[in-house]
């Protein structure tokens, strides 16, 4: 399903950047939900019901993000979601911050996956079919 | 129960602000709700679950504010809830901003009550007690 | 100049809902100042550099935000700036908040012209023709 | 100066949680740089203002965040700063999150200090004295 778009594109705004002109450090981790869910959502998976089709849910561990180069009020960037790893109960989807062809920065959220009593569970099938359909990352190492 | 607190008081950070330095327009919209939810659930009343409580609950129809002077990173403010007006199915708490002394901006949000089918609806007595404890707007006419 | 959007397209995410579920009341406003900020600068207009273009610079005096129809996670929603009035010293730019043939919010800031030395001027012609480029609101009356 | 809080108290908000009720996971980064910031400039310390102090400025590198425990709308967190590492050109502050005693949140920033033509400094004086005065974290490893 190559026609789901696993990335957003966005110019940054005033209130993306902080007092100094630069854009603000936090606010790399919303667009990175925002093209988590949005792609998700496009391939049909409703991250807020996994436990209506999957009988399990996600819970995000962990977040971060490296910034490599400065970004600016109006630069256009896209957010591209990445495959960065997954594991047999948890996997995480990385995020890379392209201006152009520079890799401005690079984002990461690790998610488990928990069934209802919260015992950790595999990735369900749908799911990993998902994340598979994810470019690798442009980042050697992160 | 004047020993609720009404008002918070906080320190405008980078992410308060935008490129050019000064307090973000928007950024003063969360901290009114903040300051709103915080004050109700101080006086037990939690607005999540007005419907538990009252068999109402409370829309938001309209929300605005007026910048009076400019503000900047590291500015003190205080957001104090002020009862703007009470009508008979929807209120106004209105939000006074405050530096020291001065009047920075003035906002408000009109909240309009409704039953669970969205019918209109009287302001249940614990929110009417609650929005009179409020103190009245430093501002004569918004 | 009609090939500059105007609009801006965007998936509602979690980060834009409240814990209730629906769309926050203060999301809209950073949409706002996006869609104003980017038609003006795909127009050759840098809000952050008025002073060098045209002399003079503009202050947000005022905002709101009225809420028509309730949104929830997912929703697709068009953020489509209007022209909502033109003073001589000042303008209100308006934003119908679409989803679909829905006008679901309607927002508003209001810009004030000033010198550099804080006195109130004519709104410069870059600006207004700018402006007068804007489609009516589908909004009445607001 | 040990006077100087390095710490902020603060209710979740509706704004705070995601549509699903809980903590929205980006919402730790603006408390962890509002705490930061705070804390520097009670101490005298102006970050937008380090190159007149120091000669230096210091850029983040990298932010993160591990979430340990679930949070929901109203629970009242402390975001504490602590010292989590010292380099010779780089930094790493810690945010201790807490629900009373318990640590619900982990986070951290990597600033690295550069010269006004971007080259690695040392750490001035003035920012290691604040530092050294950051309680470590209760967090045993991170």
């Amino acid at each position: 399903m190559s026609e789901v778009p696993s990335r957003l594109t966005f110019r940054l705004s005033y209130g993306d950047c902080d007092a100094l002109g630069i854009a603000y450090f936090a606010m790399f981790y919303p667009w990175m939900e925002r093209t988590y869910s949005g792609w998700l959502y496009g391939r049909g998976i409703h991250s807020a019901d996994l436990i209506g089709e999957f009988g399990v849910y996600t819970v995000g561990m962990r977040s971060a993000c490296r910034y490599l180069m400065q970004c600016q009020v109006f630069d256009e960037l896209t957010c591209q979601a990445v495959l960065d790893h997954v594991g047999t109960t948890s996997y995480t989807v990385g995020f890379d911050f392209l201006r152009g062809d520079d890799l401005v920065a690079h984002g990461e959220i690790v998610f488990a996956v928990r069934t209802p009593d919260g015992a950790k569970a595999p990735i369900p099938g749908g799911i990993l079919d998902a994340l598979r359909s994810l470019p690798p990352s442009t980042l050697a190492e992160s």
